[in-house]
């Protein structure tokens, strides 16, 4: 159920049996020579959809604009500061709080939310807790999508050490199967770019640069100037990003259901 | 061409003959029992891509989360500060400044939006004007899709004082258009509090809350106790806000080219 | 009555028959060849006196500081950020809501504090729409003083498409009236600067541009490189700014009291 | 000479001969039962047009808003936060850079604006500071006109203890020659309020609270109920408010040059 | 080397041959019946100054205020928003900036700071990534103290399951080593407290709260009403704390070198 | 009593007997060639550790990062904002006030902390002042300690001229008995630059820069350009800064009781 495609008396109503509500949060940046700027974006809101089906719990508009400053130096990328997304998601969970709402669970596509995010739900927690606010407070989940077990395990067995950190085939074989026109960025004139696999990222690259601790834009951008960090996007395919079954329940804006999708399915979480 | 669909490679071959962008703004709030929260976010976005088809203009992500508080005693409204959409607005433009777009053309459909938007851009253009910054900055253009002479003339024409400010059966036929399930809400249980014709809005109304001046949420939900505002929904038709030419270019997330469209084409404009 | 120039006890009496207060809006900028840079501010205080004299509602300190900054090129022009300027709003807000004020009426003279009065008050309304506070909230009213149809019939008859958009005859008449010193500056070095008509604006510069949303100083200078947009300023005189009835009741800091003023009588507004 | 009297081309001829520029900074607050809410700011504009005409520095508006907080019991207090004021003092040096202004003198008329400008022009001079900005930055001097020696003298002379803290003889005195009705308040209702000495302010206050480092509004209030701080107000003069040499060369909004104001003529400062 | 205990001379003197600097950053917080309030402050400085002494690399002063707001309900923690700590942290990497330090490494000892350092040194990196700022931009790195594997594998080999998430032996320990007084607290008379081994924590708690992604102060105590989280405080010892080599070098502020300790050596990193 | 070497226990049994707490306030700066970075932050902790021995107060962390931007120029200081102390001093207050504390004193050693710890205070009171939030107030106190009247006279007994405004002998002396190590830079490669008598500071200057009002770093570093502002530091002695009675309790981190001692002592003030 997407907040987007109801009305205010069906939201009424989910609020008389339930207060949870999932965000997606995804990001507008490069995702290398053959997968589109829209990347995160599109699969947070295909497995939040998948997670809403499943479970019933209702879906907002997934947050399209995030953090990613060091990728300004590949053109399509849109970054807002850190301070800026926290003040969205703080506006969130305030119009959220004062229609009832208890549970918030933000599904995260993109390393460079983590902290912001993060950082925005001390900052709404802080009047609670030093006394200016008071009354129970929404309690907010944030998990990432590559940390569900089920997820990470199909990762290391389809693509090993060609997953690598960005422009990956999962993301990409989700978008495939969600968005079946992206597939023309395999035949661009871009599309060699990404033939080869890409260099092996470094031992340590992942603790040093987890969550998107990257320098300025052009130093991100002389390391990986194809915009791929160690994945090798070209394996992704429709097939591996596609639920198994393929039957779809039909509603709203055409999206799948993906009940039993692999990748995409959320299925380790059981929400409120 | 949406930027969100498109790779970095093709957004650089962009910037090579064109260094204009459009970036449609909604907002996620309730439009009466019969429309969807999306439906600004849903119609700026279906405008913009036929804007963009036709003149070949690039279109961003549509900021769907946007300012509304004064709708927030409806459940499913999220409403920003005005100070935090300033803040994604800034944000944007720093990132499509240092990629070399120069004209950025705001198409709006949020009354609450124009505040922010015109703040915004003011203070972006401070550091320019006050020697802070040095070079050319980017133009900022801000169209509300009401403005256009033809949108106008047809809204009068089909609806006349049935119209009104808010869920315009203007809007709500567009979204028919564009996301058919939506015709679910006519018979939805709460249908029956859209049948009647709304209390006509009184005079100098527009006048005193033009842009959403509205006072606080509360005064607002009294006012207009079923969402509408001097808006009569349910004369929405599909046909009416589809385009002339039915027969769609299919692209992308299959989103019409809606190059002939009459309510949403767009038509006024000539983007570079 | 002027706030200004009352003690406290006598704002005490004044709230117990009345809530209301009138805050003028100006700016601090240039206003041609032969305006005074304090022409909004002037003027503002004038026509807010005028209403008050002839309503009895109190008048605020006028806001003389404002968001102008695309006539920072001007020498003498000085700006606040949007940003500043809502703070000083909601900060005269706040002031006025803990002493019982209930309805303000913000009285304008300049297109650059549209957008962020307007987005201030959103953020005022915000904390009450979302829960933040209770009990009831003032009402905020804005009114562009050239919206009032008596002012705009005269400025239409007496100038005509002379009348333009900036320094223009009208409001340089009331500063005549006013301060009548600063019609040295018709004699003075500047004044075969002002001699000309202006370039007529093209068309579609007011939809444009309206609210100021004009690009940097810089840009605005060479568009307008003496400060007129448009306006014939020359054409102002002192009996087109003063009031019908020329008798004054003196009182405070010897303004007039304009009760019969026809361009600045505030004639069509009627406050609690 | 005040910048919001003259035209651009002439403040753009003063720049060629001197680049500062006093900015009058006052308050809106309760000054007892005889003192007007406008003292301050009324006595800081006049002290800085006689500065201005005694030395030909350029004169800026009076910032009559300002940091007062702790004085919102009183009916008509307007109160800016701090942070506040200091966006608007920033904003205000940016405007003055801009177009050449290097030495900005602030002259004070209210203990609560000290701490607030001097915080501003610390933060104005970090980006310099700290390599952010090159060039060379203006110097902003910031003066309390108590703390000129001759004023000092005379306060100390013509009231000794009776001149306390707050709603002084001394500055009513210069409002009393200044807005000459004002001596209404003398003989109104509230008149009887301000006719006993008050009692006199304890050792150490002015150490504890100087800077008005005072506490909530509720606090003051209760401490001095009828809004003096230790001040005898009813001993002002206009008299002694008023200029040696009454004869006044008149010249803009018939303000006094006060060039030889015992009170109020700054004489003290000489400014490039 | 620390930082606060040279004179800029010396200071100047180590640019010439390195670029990088340590900033130890802790928290002031409650740990437990049995532990200090500045448990992570005083271990941060200890094993940062360790690290300094074993590769002569500057150590900054402590940051001991930080991001704890959950701890709220026990006296005596003192907590910054996220946003504050932010501010914090960008002005100290201006600082430095300003000053040729190149590479800037944060070593931290408390979970509630790792979103805010990331969310500033992303913002901080915005300037350059947009092109707002030019020239080469300073490393950041954050690395926490419990992922040193050194460190993490003698706290598994030495406590085990009790080692916990809060008041853990391995802190408390080097704090009996470093403060030795602080040993009173075992026999104090809330050592009661202390004394059973708490609950175990349950699964996947790490993985939802991990960060301090905790709830507010309220929800926290209750659910640790001891203030410890999992750990059993009472197994530390000073001298599983203390350097392996005891003999000290004493410098400054009589701290030890540590160029052995086990749990505080920081062994693992090779800074510039 | 240090807040930080307390268990939360501990400041639950204090506040069943007192509700005040000290919070020390220095810098991070040059303080010439003799004198350490942190020589405000140690004699700040110093001299408040001294008064809570004397008084039974609990004494804060020490506030260690403050505003001395004016200072950037010479390596090793590092700077905050003055917005950015604010909002820790402000975070402090919620902090401290959510937990019972009603008395707070800033015991104050840097100039530059003057006007933003003042604003912060201001703003802090904002809220309750306008109603926002009710319940009784913190009362904050802040004194700098050279305006102890003791201290002054020692000050001036000792060392009259030479004391100066920067790197006073007073506070090195307190340093030298603080810090026995510190001795080392009288001997080190840059003391010879301290050797000669600082050119004596001009009449005026204290009043003109009183509160650090400094312009930026590089017009500070060129007037004083060995970092000493009129102050002999060599002149200092540990003698002059120890305590009368040199016989010292150790507790907690071995510093000094210091009851007796001359300069830091803080024997003015008696706190609740």
């Amino acid at each position: 159920m997407l907040l987007s495609d109801s009305s205010w008396p069906e939201i009424q109503a989910y609020l008389s049996h339930s207060r949870a509500i999932v965000i997606p949060i995804g990001s507008t940046e490069q995702h290398g020579p053959v997968g589109i700027i829209g990347t995160d974006a599109a699969t947070a809101g295909a497995i939040a959809l998948a997670l809403g089906d499943r479970t019933g719990v209702l879906v907002a508009p997934t947050l399209a604009l995030s953090v990613e400053r060091f990728n300004l130096g590949f053109p399509g990328t849109i970054a807002l500061r850190a301070s800026t997304l926290m003040a969205v998601v703080i506006d969130c969970l305030e119009s959220l709080a004062a229609q009832g709402f208890e549970t918030i669970y933000f599904l995260n596509r993109h390393g460079g939310n983590i902290a912001p995010v993060g950082a925005a739900t001390q900052d709404f927690y802080f009047d609670w807790s030093s006394g200016r606010r008071t009354g129970r407070c929404q309690c907010c989940r944030f998990r990432n999508w590559w940390e569900y077990p089920e997820v990470d395990r199909l990762r290391q067995q389809w693509w090993g050490a060609h997953e690598g950190l960005h422009a990956t085939p999962s993301e990409i074989s989700i978008v495939l199967a969600e968005q079946p026109t992206s597939s023309r960025l395999f035949n661009s004139a871009s599309a060699p770019l990404a033939r080869q696999a890409p260099t092996p990222i470094p031992p340590g690259f992942a603790r040093d640069y987890g969550g998107d601790n990257h320098f300025e834009a052009r130093v991100r951008q002389q390391a990986f100037p194809d915009g791929r960090v160690g994945s090798h996007s070209m394996l992704a395919t429709a097939q591996q990003g596609a639920p198994a079954d393929r039957k779809r329940r039909l509603r709203g804006r055409r999206r799948p259901p993906g009940a039993d999708r692999r990748l995409s399915s959320g299925r380790e979480e059981t929400l409120r």
